[in-house]
């Protein structure tokens, strides 16, 4: 080289990749789990404490739980984003923004929960999801995912590892990079006495089903179509409000067959697992589209959300009848949890058997970001933490990358 | 936990963060670096060889360059992301598309080099910048900046550890997130003897000031303004070629002076370091502003190009006698060193005492791939790598994340 007479180091910065599997299981580990849905409307922070590094070594306590709103400049850049309106520098900005409000949002949470950022061991981020085209979205090319948040930049404003963008090493080498909490359902919601459905209802919804006793490779786990997403959509075009609160719009309509029907012919739905879904195919275009149709046919708006909520409960139950096993003990999370018409709804649609269990996991908010901050956990340890015939790959990987 | 009676860890999945700085320095170290400007004309890829972690210790080889074109719809989707026309869609499909093709270049790289994929330490990238608008460009709010690439599917397709997204950490804590290669100047092209300044010519020019035996805090270094982007715009354009070849169509040309003087009212040029700018600053489409004008004004063609010529030589030079010296040895890198035209104006406008020496990078393009392959040297090792002063920070920080 030309000139190198004189050589630099700088010694102020510690060597922060100091994680070993070994000492990482040494002790129990703290970690911040922060999910954000498609529904895009807030985040949901759950501080784990985990321990364990093999077979039925794992513990996980839920120490703490928040959600924060989003501030309304930033919804709607997510809005626009997941509506593939967003340009390149939206998506610039939003990746940053989403950074400094986490970082807020950290300290915030800690705060309350009094608890110091120095004994934190991670943050496990999932990311916003503002566009989601696995291989088998896209006709067999290449597949690509993008969940936003710069991680160098939360890193950096926190100084704690930050472990993030858990979907895309699966979509790269073709698999779904979804559903990804499976492996929190495996370990901590299994059975050895009888079968266990988890669903979880966020803004699409998923399944996750766990034969009695079963191994890996016969969980098997997939979305089932729309959660809140087009309920939500439907009392915000309709009545101006976030959500059906408890049901109340939905109990109070009329179910009409006609749009059932025309509902129920969308094939997601019957399509063989692994699938996944997102916003792109449950879009607020398609669901204005459905409203225009009742417009037009006298559909009255009340009835319009009791058929979505139909239509919602139907998707998640036909799912379970043709590709799981209605009998199973059922475990519901997410928001739509506390959707008392839809969960009713659903147990009707899945005729079970009284003498099976429906649970609600406690708070059904909790569980996405408790999960990924239990898939940070594995990612820190380096564990493999992908089901691969759940996302369709044929390697084991420890999804996610840690920035530090 | 519910239900948590049985447990899973996955045992085939080798733990891949097994770097520690002691174990790293141990040994010779083998980075490829990968770099794409912004001219979106191709991928510029260096193998480095490099040892040493502390001052007056460094040692860099360049084993092996090579650059490789973009595809043609690669490149369309960069000029369309730069341009800011992208959606969330296409910028989704361009960060996976650039690791799919990343990951073949390396590939073929490696094999024409002969060097097995399986003696490659660490691969460095430094991604498709597609935005930067740090805080000071963003009037005091803050910053952002988006350099494309999946780390996490280029590290799941090569299964080599994976160093990138360089600028993030800077810009977050209020920085310019740029020029990040003066690091390597200071190592490797500075003098006890005489100053030395050091130009990259890229789609953007910038300078490194290393006064003679100068502390790392007496380096100066930043944006001067445009380097190709202009003249290849101009030659694409007006001309329906992708550059000037050795400056001969510039230097067929006479120099416009009202249209130099026109350019030179650019307030970029004056402004104090530290300072950067991209393709947001110096775009196509003021570019097309500027061939209307002189369209509008009867200047030839060919005369646009050389007045574009002599701008972007007067724009360094100027540069460098505001706010560096003149009379340094001087080291031209980038593939505008190739322009004999420009360089020939270059030494025209900074006016330099002969005795001083002026050289040029070999190869000229390969600088900045080097370079970065020494960023990631330096992130593996967790030695800080940006020069605060520089970046207008107050922290030293080990830029870059690892994906692994």
């Amino acid at each position: 080289m030309l000139n190198n007479k004189q050589w630099l180091v700088l010694n102020n910065c510690e060597f922060r990749l100091k994680v070993n599997s070994k000492e990482w299981f040494s002790d129990f580990r703290y970690l911040i789990g922060i999910m954000t849905g498609t529904s895009a409307d807030g985040v949901d922070i759950s501080l784990g404490k985990f321990s364990g590094s093999k077979l039925q070594e794992f513990t996980a306590e839920l120490v703490e739980f928040q959600s924060f709103e989003f501030q309304a400049s930033l919804k709607k850049l997510i809005e626009l984003a997941i509506k593939n309106e967003a340009r390149t520098r939206e998506i610039a900005k939003l990746n940053f923004d989403l950074a400094y409000f986490f970082a807020k949002c950290v300290r915030s949470f800690l705060r309350k929960a009094k608890f110091p950022l120095k004994k934190l061991d991670a943050v496990a981020v999932h990311g916003q999801t503002v566009w989601h085209q696995p291989k088998s979205n896209n006709l067999g090319k290449n597949g690509f995912t993008l969940q936003l948040v710069s991680l160098s930049a939360l890193t950096q404003l926190l100084k704690v590892p930050v472990v993030g963008d858990f979907r895309s090493k699966d979509v790269a080498v073709g698999g779904e990079g979804a559903p990804l909490v499976p492996i929190f359902d495996y370990n901590f919601l299994f059975s050895r006495k009888c079968d266990v459905i988890t669903i979880n209802i966020g803004g699409i919804a998923n399944i996750t089903y766990l034969p009695k006793d079963g191994k890996l490779s016969d969980v098997v786990a997939f979305d089932t179509g729309p959660g809140n997403t087009w309920i939500d959509g439907a009392m915000r075009i309709l009545f101006g409000r976030n959500y059906d609160k408890d049901g109340e719009t939905a109990k109070k309509g009329k179910l009409n067959k006609i749009l059932l029907e025309k509902l129920k012919s969308n094939p997601f739905v019957a399509k063989a697992p692994p699938k996944s879904t997102g916003r792109e195919e449950f879009s607020e275009k398609e669901l204005r589209q459905i409203i225009k149709f009742c417009n037009e046919n006298s559909i009255e708006d009340v009835d319009i959300v009791t058929t979505l909520t139909h239509f919602t409960a139907w998707s998640i139950a036909e799912n379970i009848k043709r590709f799981a096993n209605p009998n199973a003990n059922i475990i519901v999370s997410g928001g739509g949890a506390r959707n008392l018409f839809l969960l009713q709804l659903l147990k009707e649609y899945i005729q079970q058997n009284s003498s099976f269990e429906f649970k609600i996991f406690e708070p059904p908010e909790a569980k996405e970001s408790f999960a990924f901050a239990f898939l940070g956990y594995l990612r820190m340890g380096g564990i493999a933490s992908n089901i691969p015939n759940v996302t369709g790959v044929r390697e084991s990987i420890s999804l996610g990358i840690i920035a530090t």
